[in-house]
């Protein structure tokens, strides 16, 4: 596995599956009750947030303090950042701090790539303009796989602006890598224009793909995005690309329902929809703090046991 | 015990008692040095704070990390709460990341009640609204009864904006289940108007009521609401309702002067009065820390002790 | 060693040889890759930061870490203290809660010592005002020892507005206590009338003092004060005061080029001077780090051995 984690291109299928079985191994071990490892004792992670987003923070800070880690909060705002501070001596002060680890969130694409170029330590990307946010197509397959088991051969579809979504991104290339079907389904508005490139199907007909879906993930709207260039209104788009109840009936019996979370309800994800039994949106958050757990481990741990000796030194 | 601690109404008498008892036992422990105990490693406490309150936030990060939790501190400025996300899905959203305990502080009164319906683990209410602020009259209780003993039959007064104060309602139903009596003392356009509910006296008359205090607690002026329906001025209100030297000498000799702070030194409390050696301010404050140490244990500590093996394997 | 830290001026020679023999055998220490030692466990250090600055509050938190110290983080925004609460009630609650330690930034000068004056625990000086940034002072010296060895005698010049910089103050003080020789370099409008109780000596032409130089240090240039009465343009500043390579030529071979940073690379100093290897600046932040586990180990420590027994217990 690379020193970083920048896009999901950047993973093999070897590495996606190593992610994905210690994710599941940290995910069992918390499960009977053990839920702090000493695996990252004395290592600190800073995150590293340009762009508010408390959910994903949150996330990673769970990860690593129940790996033992130190975890340092370092918010753009009204820091040195303001005062004209480049990313690069930002960077460089946090390595000499002693980070061993960077989770960078930033609202410019390309930023964690650059990050990775100055720093010694490992760097995350926790999600980068509309470029990519590889953990969270990571703990989507993670997902995906405890409700469907191994994903060859699965069809997922992904359905709404995918052309400003980092997790449509990273979910293409990982589900790829991985050998599942991938078909998106959006207004040819929010698409990206060299479509061509990624490795899935087009369609702009959900009622079409649902019948033959495995898993089906809506994408957060925008709202600020419909009235606008992009589509006519939120009401239009509900109607043409949300998931309702009768939709939601027109996927196989065994088919789960995917959101990245926070839901726009009503919007792009009808209530019940979002509560029934199929929707895995609650585990998706879960399965976050294990899969970035995962990552962390395998990004800073080093050569030890990634579930360490639970209880030992505690 | 129940699950979480919504309401002081929560509490019956049994419940409060082994609160302030353990809390008695932690504040000792605390006395011979020994700051950090190992008793809730590995459980993750969640501060979900909807309005600002450094001091609150403070003293249960303090209480958690001396039990040796994990704290997440979540402020809901600048979160997906901003983005229209609803507590419901903020909730579950906690919780599947992991969160034994939320504790919530929120403007409108109801919302840790309707938190607590949504996730398996705790709830502590740390304010919501006008409603109730339990931790409070739990410190205020616990100081009371360390300097005055039993407050059976205790005479405690109450002074101020009692139609807003979360802290005078959680006090008033605490300290009656404990058996004091308590006389809320207030301007008429500052009481609720359905005062015959609450299990307390009324007065107008600070100076009549003053020499047959066991202890008087003073409220924070919220100063916008002087000058506007409330109370003429501000001026006016410490004349009446203030607490200074000349009123405190009015009483008993044993009795103690309390406020929940932050103080309006001048306003509600004289500097003077603040600072004297009856004053329990300092020591309300040192108290939350142990109350809320004893409140975590009690709800997320399981069975074992609270002071678990103090020095074992830290 | 005093109790707290407010000025370099509080140092007499042996207190700051050892600190800064403290430091580097704590750096020594994290150099084995033993980056957590459990010398603070238990104690807890609050961040009281009524300025925003990141990378200092960053620089103590990662120090108390690594030291086991438990670290509670307040930002006077939002906080009671923006409700009106005075600074002696807010060290009360701060020392009521538990604190061992107080770290504290304040734009007035003078806050820290006031601070000190209301609580037990130690407090050390984060920077006040235009006063001084007493452990910035020490990282510097322990900088320039790493690079130059014993300082006696060693001649240090110091570029920039001396009049704002609490960085300018301390590090005259305290290299005035180490022997070392300094020269502050400033157009007269930046520098203060009562210079001359200052020890040190005093020169306008910055040409003429870089051949002497065995260290430079640059200071901030904050730019709003530029175009104003201080001084005409910050590109003329920067051709009379800023760092070049032209000027970095001029200094003796093994002299050492420092920044407190943030830099405003092109203005006080050169980007490829800032990027050089006589440059300190990314060792300083690495230092900055040591010395203040140093510091709050010596002031929380008692009678400790500062690195304890690495492993031990953990």
């Amino acid at each position: 596995m690379k020193r970083h984690l920048i896009s999901a291109a950047d993973l093999t299928r070897d590495d996606a599956l190593l992610v994905l079985d210690t994710a599941e191994e940290l995910a069992q071990v918390a499960d009977r009750s053990i839920k702090k490892l000493p695996t990252l004792r004395g290592r600190t992670v800073v995150n590293l947030f340009f762009e508010d987003s408390t959910r994903t923070r949150i996330s990673f800070e769970a990860a690593a303090k129940r790996l033992s880690a130190d975890v340092i909060n370092f918010s753009a705002k009204g820091s040195s950042v303001s005062k004209g501070e480049s990313l690069k001596d930002t960077a460089l002060t946090l390595e000499a701090m002693g980070a061993d680890g960077v989770v960078i969130r930033h609202n410019a694409s390309g930023a964690p790539h650059r990050l990775a170029g100055w720093v010694r330590g490992s760097v995350v990307n926790a999600g980068d303009g509309t470029h990519e946010h590889p953990t969270q197509a990571l703990l989507d397959a993670f997902t995906m796989r405890r409700r469907l088991g191994d994903l060859s051969g699965r069809k997922v579809t992904i359905v709404g602006d995918v052309l400003h979504s980092r997790v449509a991104r990273s979910n293409v290339l990982l589900l790829a890598t991985l050998g599942a079907e991938v078909t998106v389904v959006a207004p040819p508005t929010l698409l990206p224009v060299a479509m061509g490139d990624w490795p899935c199907e087009v369609s702009y007909d959900l009622d079409a793909v649902l019948p033959k879906s495995d898993a089906i993930m809506m994408l957060r709207v925008q709202q600020e995005r419909m009235n606008a260039a992009y589509f006519p209104t939120v009401r239009e788009y509900s109607r043409r690309y949300g998931l309702d109840a009768p939709r939601m009936a027109q996927l196989p019996e065994h088919a789960i329902v995917m959101h990245p979370g926070p839901m726009n309800r009503g919007v792009e994800i009808a209530a019940e929809v979002a509560d029934s039994p199929r929707s895995t949106i609650v585990e998706q958050v879960a399965n976050g703090v294990s899969v970035r757990m995962a990552v962390l481990y395998l990004l800073l741990g080093g050569s030890e046991s990634a579930i360490g000796t639970p209880g030992a030194g505690e």
